[in-house]
């Protein structure tokens, strides 16, 4: 038997180093890491070490610190993430090319997406997310569709806010959020129109595991006014039941 | 200051914990972890609940252990994973759609290479990259031009031996092997004539940071005898510039 080693601190603080990494900071030096971190640089100094070590993080010729590519090989084996895109990919560029919109691909963390996959369209409305970015639960398709059919307790901590207001059409009154969601359950997809920006129009679909449950979520984002979203749910619908077949 | 705590035991282990997990190996018991680990159960226990309770790893509902969402989203922050694929798959895209053919996109770890992206092609020869899956650098197109622009030492490493066979073709003779990645430096690109399946073919380029630095590869991958590797290559070389231009 290994000797038994006091596990709190180090494990915490190493992963307060990885946390210290976000989209706009993806390269930082061993101060930022410090500060960010709210380690002493000496500690950094030494756990940063170690994570290099491994490949948990790299270090750039002028020495600053990336997430390694490691620790992406590593993350490409999270079931929710590679594993849900690769599975479904084929069909996310079979919508991409049968409408030239975007396509959107994404789970539930806690209140908020997580966007796993996304398809840029040749010529399609701007869209701002980006894989392994985060939104609010209660505006977009994918979103709304995920919150309808998430754990009680998830969509009373969202409905009772505060909701974010990203347009004069998000919906931020709890009782008008909630009919939405009931709405979404009954149609069996979800509509988020001009609720994120004001030229877009989603069109939501569950993923589902072999057991029912709601897993991820697909959707085509369209401007606002070109296609009626009526016509789009089959669409969407079609392809969320072919992903959901091949999870098995 | 926080008071310094003994970090490589704790931190090694929590690595070979993640380590365990492997395309073959997404979901694992409590017992199955340890065992790859090489760690004692209540070890594992204790600190795989760390690692829930942060979200690296995640339990299912049979209490098995997968890589957990949030290191995939921290994973996605690597600049050579996800960070180089976003800036790429507009061409790889394009790439794909004009040829109909298989797209990859691969950067280096030490003597292997790890594919970053792969789009497969509608009508296409069968391939069996995965992405965030490794290979040998010496049979593979995008291989060829990572091999042959690695340091030194690595090159050695690898001509030195043992090389891999998977077909008749492979190059295996460390002469032969050297005068490869001659021509691949010479003529800029690589070709990997069925050296890694019999009915395949690929023509790989080099993606370069604005240093002049070889950072990744990218190759199209064929049918062999279906098209002229020479027609192939003006097409791999100008998308590789392409993303070049992006990488500042």
């Amino acid at each position: 038997m290994a000797r038994r080693v006091p596990t709190g601190p180090v494990l915490g603080r190493a992963l307060s180093i990885l946390e210290a990494f976000g989209p706009r900071h993806t390269r930082l030096t061993l101060t930022d890491l410090a500060r960010r971190a709210g380690l002493p640089l000496s500690t950094v100094h030494r756990l940063a070490g170690e994570l290099v070590s491994w490949g948990a993080l790299e270090r750039d010729a002028a020495g600053r610190y990336s997430v390694g590519l490691r620790l992406w090989e590593v993350g490409s084996l999270a079931p929710r993430g590679l594993g849900l895109r690769e599975r479904a990919l084929p069909y996310l560029e079979d919508l991409s090319q049968v409408t030239h919109e975007n396509v959107q691909l994404a789970v539930r963390e806690g209140a908020e997406v997580v966007f796993v996959e996304r398809i840029a369209g040749s010529r399609a409305v701007p869209v701002h997310t980006r894989v392994g970015g985060r939104f609010a639960l209660s505006a977009t398709g994918v979103g709304l569709v995920l919150l309808a059919h998430a754990p009680r307790e998830v969509q009373e901590e969202v409905i009772g806010g505060p909701i974010e207001r990203f347009t004069a059409y998000t919906v931020t009154d709890p009782q008008a959020l909630r009919r939405l969601l009931a709405d979404v359950r009954a149609n069996g997809f979800a509509v988020s129109d001009r609720q994120v920006t004001e030229d877009a129009l989603s069109v939501g679909a569950p993923i589902r595991d072999p057991h029912g449950a709601v897993v991820a979520a697909l959707s085509l984002v369209v401007r606002h006014g070109t296609v009626s979203p009526h016509a789009l749910a089959p669409l969407v619908l079609s392809s969320a039941r072919a992903i959901s077949r091949t999870l098995t």
